[in-house]
């Protein structure tokens, strides 16, 4: 199989950002070029795969041959590949697997949010249909009622605290503090995050991500090319992938995501490596129960013990796995569609030892684990700064 | 490279639908999985690409796992993919890149759309949006209204009629009238299109396509597999895609879809064929004068000569090249995220001799053309008996 590796990775500032969508997505791309090495030409991209859920408040349609066009890129096969939030995972799996069928050598995944500049009913909207419709939704059931049930169920069945959510929020500040695109470049206190309005029983208002615009590009090459184009290939050593059903009652359990698991058993068994080899992870934190989930499915602790394990700064930069050091979904910002392709930027800094001071050290094996709802769809990649076999 | 192969097709009905997006999408899968000759077990889907543009009037979202749930394939990596009119032809794209890739043997290749049980506002917004926004769209140009401008400049450049739009509506119904899965299975005459009411000058109701509700499915398998489900697999010969500017003042000319002439460079250099040998076409006629653009843009004539060479039944049942047997979008229906992969499950039949009333004799090479928007994006396929070399 054609090994694929990132040659270039960018995003725009993650906030409240008044610019049209296109600007954004030029900003993230024009960075994502300039930070292929050796350089590359536009119009070597093959394939280009963008994620959106909202397209610019549901206004502009036929995003990806818009968006190609914006880049100078009209002509190349474009689509946009939409699943909730793992929406701009899928479109990096999707470009991945377009290198490695030979339909090309280079292909860009991206995506991009507009999320501030619509009305609040609207946002409301087309955010929750993401959701379970039928039992959930419909009941007035929204993504913080539904991980807030996550959360209650993880509290009774292993004695999660709300401290022990409030340390995600704490750390994730912190490291949002030290990346200069993050929404939130600050840090706050456990008190703060404890003291917080309730937005959801157990969540508060820290323990929920926010609304942003956003973009993140990322151009992944077949190997031939990766080695022309850059000195500092980022390999993509594993792709898992996987679906689960979307209403939380039809799963076996609410105390895990199986579509995590999945994902990451092939991610993991691709790459060669276990959870103990990861490094650097930038997992999906919509809410912080939901990073103690992700660091429980994918390994890198025992299942009921995320929560005690992120308290006591075993998740921190330094610790056992730098979890979410460019600040995750929670302080860098979680532009929906956005959200995957900006995950892989931020690895790829990392693995190339280019993220300054939130710098993981030895970042030689980095994972990305990005979800849409409540886990019905997951992405899982494992990059790494060695060849893969 | 592997060589990939359709090994299974299915359709529900299209046309106006009273049952669930879900039942249709479920009819069409389950005539798929009766249509693999040797069997086949849901379990061994390894990827889904469903298309989908209104999911539902907006309110299903997650639609690619909530899909692989309703079919038995919970857990089964699965993501919406959109390029507006083209988002099933992209589907399918996309899933013979996985199989190609080796991501898995088997994909599902789907699309599904209601259009019919939504409002008019809400259905003409997300209709809209599809097109270009800031110049066409705001301005009050719908789609038929885009595309009698490519009508009335086809017009003042080739001399071509009303009455050869009318032939591509005439053809159309005769074709749709053998097929019990279209929305319109009635002839008309020639008088009947040029009297109807007037839509966007030149082209009056029988030059547009429909409101449709409707689902397609199809399984694509690597050759091996293909092999053991099938005697009878139609072999996906030639891939080609392409992307153009969204708003038709900015194109070079009103009178061709440059996405069409490069999609198809692509699939028929991947198929070592050339337009002359396609026996079979399924083609995106939106609107009649979209069918005209094609089969000139597809080369089955030169530029110009696509009216008079419909109205001289060139392009029927028998002709030089069956356009459209099943009735196209004219009177099989546009179900729009479905569409493309209607297209396949015609050629499908068609290929393996399985049309019935409809078929066109000794068919070996077909061809599916689908479009998004007014040319934005575009999907072509060469589909073929034989093995490719």
């Amino acid at each position: 199989m054609t090994r694929v590796a990132v040659v270039g990775a960018g995003m725009s500032r993650f906030g409240t950002r008044p610019e049209t969508l296109r600007a954004l997505f030029r900003e993230a791309f024009d960075e994502c070029l300039a930070t292929v090495d050796k350089g590359v030409a536009v119009e070597d991209i093959g394939e280009a795969y963008v994620g959106s859920v909202g397209f610019g408040g549901l206004q502009l349609g036929n995003l990806s041959a818009l968006l190609a066009h914006e880049i100078g890129a009209a002509g190349v096969p474009a689509r946009r590949v939409e699943n909730a939030c793992a929406s701009s995972g899928f479109a990096f799996r999707d470009a991945v697997a377009a290198v490695r069928s030979g339909a090309c050598d280079l292909a860009l995944a991206a995506g991009v949010e507009k999320m501030n500049d619509v009305s609040g009913l609207h946002q409301r909207y087309w955010l929750g249909v993401s959701g379970e419709t039928e039992w959930e939704r419909l009941a007035g059931l929204t993504f913080p009622g539904v991980y807030a049930l996550l959360a209650q169920r993880h509290m009774i069945e292993y004695g999660t605290t709300r401290e022990d959510l409030a340390a995600v929020a704490v750390k994730n500040h912190a490291n949002g503090a030290k990346n200069p695109k993050a929404q939130f470049q600050r840090e706050i206190t456990p008190q703060q995050a404890l003291a917080a309005p309730m937005v959801a029983d157990p969540l508060g208002l820290f323990d929920c991500c926010s609304t942003t615009d956003g973009a993140a590009c990322v151009l992944v090459a077949g190997e031939d090319l990766a080695r022309r184009l850059t000195d500092a290939p980022v390999w993509v050593a594993g792709a898992g992938a996987a679906s689960d059903r979307l209403a939380a009652h039809e799963r076996p359990s609410l105390t895990r995501l199986d579509a995590t698991e999945r994902a990451a058993r092939v991610a993991y068994a691709q790459a060669g490596v276990g959870p103990q080899d990861v490094d650097v992870a930038e997992v999906h934190d919509c809410f912080t129960i939901a990073e103690i989930l992700a660091v429980e499915d994918l390994g890198f602790v025992p299942k009921g013990e995320g929560g005690p394990w992120t308290a006591e700064g075993r998740s921190r930069i330094g610790g056992d796995v730098a979890v979410n050091p460019s600040g995750g979904l929670k302080a860098k910002g979680h532009p929906l569609g956005a959200t995957g392709a900006g995950q892989i930027r931020e690895l790829f800094l990392q693995i190339r030892g280019e993220a300054g001071p939130r710098q993981a050290a030895d970042a030689e094996v980095a994972l990305a684990h990005n979800v849409g709802g409540s886990g019905a769809t997951c992405a899982v990649h494992v990059l790494t700064k060695e060849v893969p076999a």
